[in-house]
């Protein structure tokens, strides 16, 4: 899942045609409103040859959002391990981070809003990938706090607060805007940068 | 949620238990999965009554959407003519609307998650008022940026990236928190503020 889904294709394997028309469905009908036979018409398949691939829509749902989940904490985590400076590492962190929601809202969007859609079980394992996803960031604002080049009141709240700017982009950006596609991880982390910097006069 | 003062007095009451049970179950359910039949057993009324208030449950989305939206932007609006000072604005703006995200958590997130679901003459109501809410920030953001006590690239993503901090709290605040509602607004406030302030070096 590593671009937007576009339409179905017989040359795209089938697994990732169902997932990219499941995303696709569930962006445009909700999760709620969204038949599995939506899903196979998009993908080209009958709703018997979906049962081949996934059990049922909600498991469609939970490869979307583990796999998201995995490579937007794949993204920090290798952004994290760029440099050794904490705030290299942290401008480094949000523009890819920012870079991967804007390449990939639509995904994001679905993840985020229909999180509640999955079963008890399969939330407990996306929840445990946003705890990661949290603790990435508080790692690198108490690396700088300890090193003095960051002044962080509130860990945890402001690892959330810099976190939001990236994630929230996928209530307002519109795939396909490419000003904004470009700007933005660059914007996002050079605010980041100066939400924890220590100040030159200290 | 406040009741608009033009209602007829006798139906307040039956109207505002009809808008709490609608984002209870909107938010519980879902939109597209919760009927008329929810909401009336929740606000403890007949089905047949709730049409005396709303045609249908998408009048009731729009009600409690347009509601949260201009609730919201009177906070923004009211805590921007509070000072003259820009940063001052700022920190105001940004600690009140954070304040009223806090404790409107459950509103604002059915507010966010279902805007899709609304009517398209419905959508474009709302989307007046979600632009003036971006251009109450712009235009703090453009004041700061001549009078030198600001430095701001591109208006607009950095107010988008400002009011990120307060609206994507819906996503994780647990309404009920006490800790994160007490800290939240005035962290958030002081984080925008660096994010823009011109550097005491500068």
């Amino acid at each position: 899942m590593k671009t937007e889904p576009s339409r179905a294709t017989a040359s795209v394997p089938a697994r990732d045609r169902l997932l990219s028309a499941a995303v696709e469905a569930f962006g445009e009908l909700g999760y709620a409103s969204t038949t599995t036979r939506d899903i196979a018409s998009r993908a080209g398949m009958s709703p018997a040859a979906v049962y081949v691939h996934h059990a049922a829509k909600e498991d469609l749902l939970f490869a979307i959002s583990h796999e998201g989940h995995r490579e937007a904490l794949e993204v920090l985590r290798s952004a994290s391990a760029s440099s050794t400076e904490p705030l290299a590492r942290l401008h480094r962190m949000v523009h890819d981070f920012t870079d991967w929601h804007v390449r990939n809202s639509r995904i994001a969007r679905v993840v985020q809003y229909e999180l509640d859609a999955l079963s008890s079980e399969h939330r407990a394992d996306v929840a445990e990938m946003r705890h990661d996803i949290v603790n990435a960031v508080c790692e690198v604002l108490e690396a700088g706090a300890n090193d003095g080049s960051m002044q962080v009141t509130s860990t945890r709240s402001t690892a959330l607060a810099i976190l939001s700017l990236s994630i929230d982009l996928v209530r307002w950006y519109k795939p396909g805007s490419s000003a904004s596609a470009d700007h933005l991880p660059g914007l996002h982390a050079a605010l980041a940068v100066r939400m924890v910097a220590a100040s030159a006069a200290s």
